[in-house]
C-alpha cells in the first residue's frame, strides 16, 4: 500500500432512538445469546428526542478497536461489543470510493479495524435505555460502513446480541420482540407491528426523577431476578402471554384506554419482580412514587385514564 | 334496681403487644369473615414495648356502647368491632362481685352497654400493626370483663374477626395463624409455634421511618390486591406453602441465617404483590430502601446475615 492508501479512513454516521417498553423485557433464559424469558412490546422515541449518535471509521492506519463513549474511551473487549462487531463483519461485503479510490474486499473487513464513537444526547444508564439506543447505533452504522445487505430482522437479532432491547430500537413505531423458540436463538429477534405514523397523536412525555447512574444494571439485576424470584418464571409464562396479545390489539385499534392500563399494570409487575428479587432492587424513589400517585388521582377523577405511566 | 346499683361501673384492662409477620398476611378469601388466602407466621413483641393498653366498663348507666382511641371518640358502627362484641357477649358468663353487691347473670351482659378506652403506646395505622393488638387487647380485654371461659385459640379465632393479624397476637413468641379450609371461618385461628422464651437472645429493632398514616388501608389494600394482582394467587397458593414449612423449621431450630433469608425473602415477595397492584400499594419509600440497602450490604460483607429487615 502506497502512503496515501494507508492513510484513508472511511467512516459513517447513525443516528438510533431510544425505546420505552410498554411489555417490559426482564430476564433471560440464555446469557450469552441475551434470549429473553418472554416476549415484549415496546414504542421507539423520536430520534429528535432521545437517541444515540455513532460515528463508525475504518482505516488500515488503526491497530486495534477502540471506542468512545461520550467523549470518553471504554474498553471493547466485553463479549456484548465482539459479538455486535463479529456478527457485522462476518456479513461485511466489498466497498468501493472510487473518486477517493479506496477499494475494500470483503475478505479485507477481517483485518480491519474499527474507531467507534457514541454520544447519547440523554443520561446513560440511568433506565433509559441507553444501549437499547447505543447498541441498535452501533450495529446499524456498522452495517452501513460495512456495506451489509441484511433486512431489518436481521440488524435486529444482531442488536440483541449487544443488549436485549436494543433490537427493538432497530424499527420505529410499535415493535415487538419474539422471544423465540430455537436454542442458538436464530428466531429472538424485533418485528415492526406499525410504524410512527399509525398513532401519531399519542405523546411520550419523560420525566426523569433522577440522572444518578442506576445501583443495578439490568444486566445483573435480571440475573438476580431469575436466579432468586418466585414469581418471575410465573409471570413470563403464565402473565405476559395474555398481556402481548391485548397489547397488540389496543396498539392495533388505538385502544387508549386498553394500552394506558396495560402499560401500567406491567411496568408495575416488573418492578414487583425486582422487588422480589434477594437482595431486592429499586428501580422507583419517593418521586417516581409522588409521580404514578399524582396520575392514578387524574385518572381517576376523570374516570378513564389521561396518562399513563411507566418508571424505567 | 336501687340507685346505688344502677350507678356501678365495672371495669377489666388489659395490654396486648403487637406482632409482627415474619411470613406475611396479605389477601383475605372472605371479607366479612376475615379469612386470609395463606396461612402466616410472626413474632409478638414485648408489651412493655409496642402494645395496646384497653379498658372495658360495663354499667347499667351507659346508654350505648362507645369507645375512645387514644383519647378521641371513634365510631362503633362497623361490622368489626360488632363481631367482636356479639362474640364475646355470646359467651358472657355470671359475674359477681360480692364486695360491691354487684351480680351480673349470664343474660344480663346482652342489655349491658360498655365504654371502652385503647391507648397505643405506637403510631397507629402506620404500618406497625395497630389494629393487631388493639383488637387482640378489646377480645382479651372483654373476655375478662364478661368472665368468658374459651381457650386462647377460640379468642384468637374471634379476634381475626376484628383484624386478621389480631388473632396472632393473643399468644407471644412465634405464632401461626392457619388459613383453615371451613366456609365459616371456625378453623381459621392462631397457634402458638414456641413461646417467647424459646429465642429470648433474637433482638427487634424498629426503626420507625414515617409515622404519617398509610396512604392505604390494610383492608383496601388487600381487597385492591386480590381483585388486581395476577401474582398474588401464585404466591399464596404455590409460594408461601414452602416457606411455612421452612419457617416453622428455622423457628425450631434458632437457625437465624435460615430465619432472616426468609424473613426478608417474603417482605419484599408482600411490598412486590402491593406493587403489582392496580393503582400500585407503596408501603416503602427512599429511608425504607436505603436501610434495606445497608443491612444487605452489611450482611454480604460479613457473608452470613447479621440483621434482617421487615420493612411493613
Amino acid at each position: 500500500a502506497t502512503e496515501a492508501q494507508a492513510q484513508w479512513v472511511l467512516t459513517a454516521t447513525g443516528r438510533s432512538p431510544t425505546n420505552i417498553a410498554v411489555i417490559k423485557y426482564w430476564g433471560k433464559r440464555d446469557e450469552a445469546l441475551i434470549l429473553p424469558v418472554n416476549d415484549s412490546i415496546s414504542v421507539t422515541l423520536d430520534p429528535d428526542h432521545l437517541s444515540a449518535t455513532t460515528t463508525v471509521a475504518a482505516s488500515p492506519a488503526f491497530p486495534s478497536d477502540r471506542m468512545w463513549l461520550n467523549g470518553k474511551e471504554i474498553a471493547l473487549s466485553g463479549g456484548r461489543f465482539q459479538s455486535c462487531l463479529r456478527e457485522i463483519r462476518k456479513r461485511a461485503r466489498d466497498v468501493e470510493d472510487e473518486k477517493r479510490g479506496i477499494k475494500i474486499k470483503k475478505e479485507d473487513w477481517e483485518k480491519l479495524h474499527v474507531h467507534i464513537a457514541s454520544y447519547n444526547n440523554f443520561p446513560t444508564a440511568a433506565g433509559l435505555a441507553s444501549s437499547a439506543a447505543g447498541f441498535a447505533c452501533l450495529v446499524f452504522t456498522l452495517g452501513k460502513l460495512m456495506n451489509v445487505n441484511e433486512d431489518y430482522g436481521e440488524l435486529s437479532s444482531i442488536a440483541r446480541q449487544g443488549s436485549g432491547s436494543a433490537c427493538r430500537s432497530i424499527y420505529g413505531g410499535f415493535v415487538k420482540w419474539c422471544m423465540g423458540k430455537s436454542d442458538d436463538g436464530s428466531d429472538s429477534m424485533a418485528v415492526q407491528l406499525v410504524d410512527e405514523s399509525h398513532w401519531d397523536d399519542l405523546v411520550i412525555i419523560i420525566a426523569v426523577v433522577s440522572s444518578k447512574q442506576k445501583e443495578t444494571s439490568s444486566t445483573s439485576g435480571m440475573r438476580d431476578t431469575v436466579e432468586t424470584s418466585p414469581l418471575l418464571q410465573y409471570r413470563a409464562q403464565t402473565v405476559v402471554p395474555g398481556r402481548i396479545l391485548k397489547m397488540e390489539e389496543a396498539i392495533k385499534n388505538r385502544d387508549f384506554e386498553s394500552f394506558a392500563r396495560l402499560t401500567c399494570a406491567d411496568s408495575n409487575q416488573f418492578h414487583a419482580v425486582c422487588l422480589d428479587t434477594s437482595p431486592p432492587i429499586f428501580y422507583m424513589n419517593d418521586t417516581s412514587h409522588r409521580i404514578i400517585s399524582l396520575v392514578e388521582k387524574w385518572n381517576h377523577s376523570e374516570g378513564t385514564p389521561q396518562v399513563y405511566f411507566v418508571p424505567v
